[in-house]
């Protein structure tokens, strides 16, 4: 990924399968990334628990890693209202080591931060930017509409479908779990949309949705992002196709149909030597 | 609430908060609840967790602290299907020291345990129980049909609201939040439903009605029902009123409109004396 | 049905599949089933439609083939809010030529009649009952609370699943889709309930269970209970199995499959005779 | 808004309140928008409707008026699955006089038209195009990919706010709501998102947001926009600002406030000769 071009890593995301892993597991990756980094780009660090302790644990480790900031995503298991997301919100960034990122993912959380709850966060400097996944684009160009008031505030997107349109109309940049297959791709269309090379934008994004509807819809439901992407992994060789639970790693026909799929995509096994 | 007569205590619930609080608090709490009960009545044990691994050293810890069996809601982060959640069950019920009843919460983890699931389920000696806070009767009724075949198959229901009608029409029993407040209300209310005494039944029930909407209607929103809860402990003298993050203590305003209510119900504090 | 001892009969519902026929068939509809009941109970006929002014001509005309009193759910394309759903009700019940019934049916109309609208419902004399199909026992204890104070408002509830708890706790009635397959079981079941007869409640409750779990349960999806009681009710040779758009009658495998069932619960095909 | 440059106009859709008008105020407007536009435009009729027979009657009546074609979302009171989706469209299109336009509306009729619904609606003549108002760009970019393989299928995009990035990449056109304000604008930004003019996109799209921000925004609810929209054009002096039910118009303190919004995006009465 960082041969590719990135221009940050976000590690326990929900690609990441953060919320899946032992809290031991989350800690020894954060390390693990962070030495791999070394520096070279921004580690962001993902947060998101339903137990704010937890939260500041993992945030305090990423800081001794390197991180550059953390990412939080709302409570997930009690339906709270936006007040009192934004005064969890409030009790919890006086607490971080940290700069914070808010990461909007309701189809996971239930819960959204609300356009007026992200004007709010506009205002607090320890809060530097938002991860928007929710897929809705109206509600993404609300939000762009407020956070142009604050130059260093930084919007990223979260589905790769998403990434043209995000950047040629003000995210600066996106969150893609298609770049651990095939980084440089999303780091062009990136470069291409910031430049307003349109023609190039085109292009690069059909590529990006001919491998979300390959790669996304060999499996039908909830595990079709997170199983898809760990099996064309694998089968490129780069790393286990096994998900934290409750996943479970692709059986031997939908491991064929993927290898047909990626095939026609022509991305192929990567030689040792290359990362 | 073991004064009132209750036939177990289901710990680190919703109720509970359990998701809201770090793992060293779950374990003290589990250690102090063991003490306390002291075998008097059966302790089980939440072990929900979005990480699996989580859940076992929860469950470990249960064991150690003389718990009868521990409780899983389905995970609340990723959307598993129905297969994968059944292999999710599979793979970590021979892993648990302790039997395992299930917890159907869908408000809150976004997925049930669909009837199939638990006639699956009802195949496993392993797992004991359903907990089933769906508020949905006619899926109560479904999975009732599947657990006659299996008569040490514990059926308890959710909502204090729907505690008669379940015991009249086939459930063992409730897990009601209710009776953190007045223990005493449900424990007659289930004996009264259990023996088919409906006069009664219609009494006691209608005034479950009367303190659920009282005590859980102070507060719109997410955190009506654990914040109305704890707000009213509080005035009772029986327990902080500091709920885990997201939620917030009731505020004064809410908290004069619930000493209110808590006087129209005839519900005054515990002497020091009585627990 | 009538012949089972029925109380009344609702046309026009969403077993009825009213929001599917054109307006000339349900008015033809209201007229057959006007002069075929002659009296001998009381016609409720649905009048929900998405344009008001079509619900009144509805209206008017079961007013003209001698309906006892109409039936409305709420709004059901444009998503209204409770202030907006409760004034639109009172414009439309003061032009209204009979005593109006309200039709709670969230799952197809996303929209409900809260407890607070139900309140005021209440306090108006030409609102005269609430049909209850929401599935949601904790909501309906809540408007039973409230309707105590109304003698005269009548309580019916929707699936017939729910119709022994919720006449044992409140409820007048009930509007059972399975009525028109064995309809003398759904006022047995009633009587018992009424009565306080427990045993008696219980077994038919449990055959009320077999019916549906049956009949709704040979195909999944939104049509399965629609398509399944027309399909039983063709091969009992009571109606034709053919469905309004959107859907259509089980094929050949599903009818066999049916059949079947039906003979386990020994439903016969009737005599020409007896109806 | 023909002087403002239109390439056709959608009667009849959600913004024109079709499902709350009554059958024959449909015919009426069908009539007089077609003596109005004369030709210039393609009209385009919605027939949506829980009935097919009154589908079918309206669709004959846009026949007769001079309408280019009908468009339809699917059944919104019944919960069709896909398959039953597609064989009610299969039902139709074949008794239809002109050519359909399907309408993907998942906010208000709860089902949508999935990408493999449109693969096959693609491969039907009769079926000229989709408009999506789902508000999903990755469900259009599925969809887009789908329809470029038929180059006379018009892909049209429903909400105004995603009018730029859905021409940028691929869409044909959009139906927006605010263009009964402000026509000449998203002709504007149509021209400039399908001309490839980046900066021009821009700064229209940011006027587009403006617009809906100020005037979808100072009702809260499902009215937001119905309501803003008409209180609008009435103070613009274009039309009354009474909707259907089950709304009503803004009360004066709204109507204050979006005369002010106007104000402040320089919009003005239109002078009586000006249309």
């Amino acid at each position: 990924v960082l041969a590719g071009g990135v221009s940050g890593l976000f590690v326990l995301g929900t690609t990441g399968e953060a919320p899946g892993l032992s809290h031991a597991l989350r800690c020894e990756l954060i390390e693990r990334a962070g030495e791999q980094i070394a520096g070279r780009v921004p580690m962001l660090v993902g947060i998101t628990d339903t137990s704010q302790a937890e939260s500041l644990q993992i945030a305090e480790h990423a800081a001794d890693c390197g991180a550059a900031a953390v990412v939080l995503a709302p409570p997930y298991y009690f339906p709270a209202g936006q007040q009192e997301l934004w005064e969890h919100v409030e009790r919890l960034v006086v607490e971080l080591p940290l700069p914070l990122v808010l990461y909007n993912m309701p189809s996971h959380t239930k819960l959204s931060f609300e356009p007026e709850t992200i004007r709010r966060a506009i205002d607090r400097p320890e809060i530097v930017g938002l991860k928007d996944s929710s897929g809705q684009m109206v509600y993404f160009h609300k939000v762009a509409r407020l956070a142009a008031a604050r130059p260093d505030f930084s919007l990223l997107v979260g589905p790769e479908e998403l990434l043209a349109e995000a950047v040629l109309l003000g995210a600066h940049g996106g969150v893609c779990g298609g770049a651990n297959l095939e980084p440089r791709l999303y780091v062009e269309l990136h470069q291409a949309a910031a430049a307003g090379r349109l023609a190039d934008v085109r292009r690069l994004h059909a590529r990006v949705m001919d491998i979300a509807t390959s790669v996304y819809g060999v499996r039908a439901g909830g595990s079709a992002v997170i199983g898809g992407l760990k099996c064309a992994l694998s089968l490129l060789g780069i790393c286990s196709d096994l998900p934290a639970e409750p996943f479970s790693a692709f059986g031997s026909a939908e491991r064929r149909e993927m290898a047909a799929r990626l095939a026609e995509l022509g991305l192929e096994p990567v030689r040792s030597t290359e990362y």
